[in-house]
């Protein structure tokens, strides 16, 4: 697809422990880079998409590892930089049956964090962008992540650039002395799609509603830009089997995909940034109905995967959308 | 929990193949230690009781490993003896779909099942000690363990320290010229809480009863001293997947838990010993109800750990008995 | 048993993706030997059946590892030969919930498919033999392949030992100038039990029928010497879930075996020739029905297990066919 | 470095033995790509200068990944072609004291060997561009191979760009009817730093000399474009323990680097590639010495690090150059 | 060995690339524990001695993962904190043969650096102790840290228990606002055994001289309260192959140990560590020579073993002072 | 070769932890198979001689894989027995620089241990055999085991068969109550081809002796039938660096071969058993000097390989013996 898109944000390393080990008997860890936001760009990268990702690594072997994994996946690494200091991670234990799986973070103080917001010239950026991504994250992270995040959306806004944004609101970020909503509701109010639940509508935009829809109305009406909102709805059966459709409001009713049964759940990490690739993806060249199903299919087959990037082909989506080759043998 | 949880019987290395691959085809081995008593002492020991096991290993490097394992898992190892020998082994294949799991013993002859019974004392080992768990697989090793398994039944009822006995009948022990009704029914005369099915009840008890309950009472009517009996009920559907409840007879009811899905079993070994420790751990601060289906839970996590040992913690094992966080993705 | 079987046909090296890495994610490959007629001969030899497999391989290190390989799975490889060239492949990549398992084959011009089919004295290796097993891949190969097959055929047949033939039509293949309906009708004249499905009727049989009891009758209207066809039925709810059944048309009768539910496979190449395996076995020794519900349960187990070859004994499978032990834990 | 390096060749996948394990008793490999051509942009990529390579790949997920490999690696994959057909292997065993390393060519029919040289536009590719690298394996894999390399050679210095060829006489090739004399020669005459041992100039060269500046100077005077031949002298004191130097002739004089004593050697393959690295990258930047001494240290640093790829910086060479900072542990 | 050594220290992640692996390629990290005190104190506890070790983890599941790991190790933790915040890591890549190993630090911010002092009862944790054993990165790290340990060694001194400092100058810590001379003398004045160079003497304590035992009498002179001086000449011929001797100043003439050829280093980090438990326990027990070649020979031996911790028994120490059993098979 | 040797011995599961992990901190053990008489037989097989060994398995899923293994590695297993019972263990931790390697065994009361000798019909065994081969260790397993093993030498004896016999003294085993005296004496009289040094001579033969040709003259006054007697030497400098030579006394003179500096040894388990090999293969088909310089460049060979099979052809043997092809990289 003939489009580029822009998406900034923190990556981290992810260290996982093997198979179904648990914290306290692994030895080793697998480790792979991720982040919401470059999972997305990643995603599209595979697709086909020309993805650009702006961040800060350490200056040392790790980071170079890090940018070196970036450019396996397919991403545009010619607008990362690169600063004494360290590398966020965060430690990945996989949950089985009815036993949760779990992550901690150790994120804070990282380059990302402190990175100086004026390094970046976002306008240079956007040039010939067809679309930016950012998440909830960024601005939760510290004060200066919150500038830059606001930087590079109100850039993209001047240039034309559709803007994305993943709510995801973290109670455990926004330690810098900021709340969600001195921050957010500024910065949705640029975007044109959003991915938001109800608990993100609470604390990002003031919007306290059971009613989804209705939510979706109160937020548009805040922020005219926005012209969709959407989200997943995840039943979980066990670490192992969940149930997952989404549902997309473009400003006229609320679209809902097929749901899906997942019985035996490789990695749900990155889950949530498949869809939000396959809703960008679709919205870039298909209609809506057609978005949120690849959307929600590019979501499943990311739980089979191991690690947070979604590396499936636009095929191999279309076709689960279509309920061909479903679990087959390809030869 | 401020309490003090003293164990006896064999451990054993345990060898698996790795993921399924069958014994024909592994050329590796996982390593842990393991047993079932053991198995219930790490578990109290990981949820704050204080638990020493005592047992015997080889004098050699092997041995040494074995005990730093205990450590790792958070046992007391100031009771364990070391002498020239063998440590007793246990190699495990792990089934799936409708293929068994199989398990090959190679443990005769151990340091263990030769160890002289006059070097404890146990007097010493059961200051203030709470509670005493044994097996029937220690008496059924040989006539020295089952001399050490009779000696510490004894010494703890004199000192009034609370007994608990997995009666565990295992027809291929028992070699060394004794039947179980030789010896055991004198040890669980003395025990407060014994898990038993009705296998157990006729091999080691002599009772012979088709009913759950009817078989309780006789048992209560030959020993007097029993206050508890339970055991668990586990449907196999298939190696990966199995339901799994479990009943407490508490001299006057029949409890029964709620009954488990547990769809993708990552090794059951071990599950019976989950039960065990809750069981002990419930009744030693709570009722019996709770007590029960507290002991369930942690069986059921059991089940989603590689390993002899059910690295679970109090909190876990209590949501997943309110229903609570899962199979959640728990950051 | 006290019988012995020949196969001929092509074995490949197996490079398989660890757990469920993609292809595109892996750094490893794990690695075994692996072809539809080779993996019928090592389930029989498995299962007592004295087993020989003709094919050729190359003469360098890896060559040798692959005879190693079938003398590992206990077949006779007295008439192995090797010559100058490659060893073809295959890679395999393992699917999980929705997302399809892949093959990616790189057999081409290897020293099987070059091979010339007059270095084979096919009636010293008949000697003493009770069954020939051959599958519509060798013809599809080369033309040298081809008449390698036709060689073993016509030998068999003159000196009285049965004849298996899995058709296994591959699209992919029968690249060398030969359309199927050149070659295969003439070997399938001449063989007594025949696995195929509609599409294989369709291709090797010219025979267009959409119900298989009628598909057989023509066939062996065609083919009088044709006793048996038999086929699978398979339901992909995923990669991880799927159903099984056969049917066996034995002259006479369709029968239908019992079906399967497979809910968490491991491995489902070589789920086929694990069947086909069972069916000789069945037939050399039994009854029709046995025969049948012994091939579906050998080939059920085969999905429990990674790789080609079918590690699973006669007691095994029987149990599964009297539903006993069925994923149980056994000491 | 601001300088653009161009470089044409065939990547294989490499799948090697883990460990010191011999091919017949390994069941597992580890995968990396690599080339001799590639191997020397993947250096200069890793050290700052800008690096494409040309080649091509097969369009299945297996060359996916070749491609994302070489991006990994730091290489710009814009001319990266995609066809039907097989991807070449190689398989290495990694000896160990007196057992020597072993490699199994499977290369033979490969994309790379039948790709059309019509469709690449070197002249596009050479916008810009400040060398080309070759070696004597691209003419020797195919007639269509040869071509591509003598269009790329032609088109290279039409347009001033700077030329290297490792001549690389490999026996086991040239068998599409060419021999290296119908070839080599002319691609010789248009490179400007040629890397050839006594054996090379034999057989590419009809140069039959004893002596090595004789040998360059007849050289020379053939092709009077050659402006540099070099060569590493090795001594292989077992497979864990070589002496490695270089010479350089730089038409007036032969210099001699240090010699290294490599007593540990971890992966030997690459080791030449990243010698001719290091020339280029001397030559585009400092004097004749300063490029020869870097070479061989690079070259030595290679063989620490395990698969084809020398991934050190220009730091840690010039460091090993300098004698500073050997073996030891940097914090 | 009937002693109670007592030590303080931060204990790290220690996240290792497999193998000789580059961070640049690694996908895996091996994980263990380690801290230059505890390393010091776990050599003590696998030779016999009773050691405790005070620290402070995160109070999350990697945390009681340390913890686990400490008394897998054989230390007393009882005196082990818990509090919010993260764990200190740091990243190895093994070097070979000219090339270097690495460390990347990622420790900052660690529990243990914002650790509050006054929460240890260090009058209660010296009871019964022989030995304190604290090292010059502890007051390096943080102001907390450095109250810590000058509280530690204020009570050590005391209540008359040994004092030995490692003073282990590192120029990349000491970012909190003092400078080594503002906090090590006075450290220093109340220690017994110093482990120091020329390069500590000049940071740590003022003392600028060329001759080793001139700086050791001067921080005598200084510091009348140190009764050893000691340090490790290594000499690096490669990342394989180092040479190792150690000096003791006992007050009255420098002892020189035998030196030690260690020509296939397998993990040197530790090394240090290792010598100064071999200097503690020979002290504890024998005399200065004897103390002196204890140290080196168990430094040479941990310098064959992967992680941190020196897992090697008194008696192989010994044999290799007496150069018994070198390198042989023992069954 | 177109000979037959026949080699009785047990065969034990060798449990190797990876790597140069102690056996401390292993949780997992590499599998192979392994002991020192089917050693030999291994070598001669795959140096194409017909080899069968006699040996006794548990007739579970465990004895099966080692006979698969003996298999794989190219024996005749047609004389391979099975019974109730345990099958032998060994326990190997690698050694490295001055560390020693360390052999943990776990073989008393095993299937071969306790194996009724009157079920072996030797003189079948023996048809068309050229050679048999044991060794000490046999006769000092048990009682029954000692028996089998005269029965074998004497049924070879009897029918021309020549016989070799490695002396191999192990003090650790001879428990059943005979000491070597009683049994050894009556066995080497029998013997054509002995490897024993001066310490088995003195205890296997009552001759104490200090001169290693003195010894054997006074060997084959002894036992006339001795024709050749022989023995290797090596220097342990370090667990990584050993000097090897071997001598044979053929009744005329002490041959003595090249000495061999083995400097990166990979694993020495099984290095006299490829000597042994070496020296039967080189006598039955060569000169004496021929057959002791085959002898030493097999088992240098083998220090190259990790397990206890010594997987080298005779074309590797000999290229080492003519100093050719060392450490070379082999395309």
């Amino acid at each position: 697809m003939n489009k580029r898109v822009i998406s900034l944000g923190e990556i981290m390393m992810r260290l996982s422990t093997p198979g179904y080990e648990r914290f306290i008997s692994a030895d080793s860890y697998n480790v792979v880079f991720g982040g919401a936001e470059a999972n997305v760009a990643i995603s599209l990268a595979n697709w086909g998409v020309s993805a650009a990702h702006v961040t800060a690594f350490p200056n040392h072997d790790i980071g170079k590892s890090a940018v070196q994994y970036l450019r396996f996946a397919g991403l545009d690494t010619s607008h990362v930089y690169f600063d004494e200091g360290r590398m966020g991670l965060y430690f990945v234990e996989n949950g089985a049956m009815q036993r949760s799986s779990k992550i901690i973070y150790d994120r804070f103080d990282s380059v990302f964090a402190n990175f100086d917001p004026s390094k970046v010239d976002w306008k240079k950026i956007f040039e010939g962008a067809d679309w930016f991504h950012w998440t909830g994250i960024t601005p939760a992270i510290s004060a200066s992540a919150a500038k830059l995040c606001q930087d590079a959306v109100k850039a993209a806004k001047a240039q034309g650039v559709k803007i994305s944004g993943d709510i995801n609101y973290r109670r455990n970020l926004w330690q810098y002395g900021k709340q969600p909503l001195d921050i957010m509701p500024d910065l949705i109010a640029q975007t044109d799609l959003i991915i938001a639940g109800l608990t993100d509508f609470e604390n990002c935009m003031d919007i306290h509603e059971e009613d989804y829809v209705t939510a979706c109305k109160k937020a548009q009406e805040k922020c005219p830009s926005i012209k969709y909102v959407s989200t997943t709805y995840r039943e979980s059966i066990s670490a192992s089997h969940n149930k997952l459709c989404g549902v997309l409001w473009n400003g006229e009713e609320l679209l809902e995909s097929k749901t899906y049964d997942m019985t035996h759940i490789v990695d749900r990490v990155g889950g949530g940034d498949a869809y939000m690739a396959g809703l960008i993806y679709g919205l870039l060249g298909s209609g809506d109905q057609e978005a949120l199903e690849f959307a929600v299919a590019a979501s499943v087959l990311k739980h089979s995967i191991p690690g947070d990037a979604n590396f499936v082909s636009v095929d191999e989506v279309s076709q689960l959308v279509k309920g061909e080759n479903i679990g087959k043998l390809l030869r």
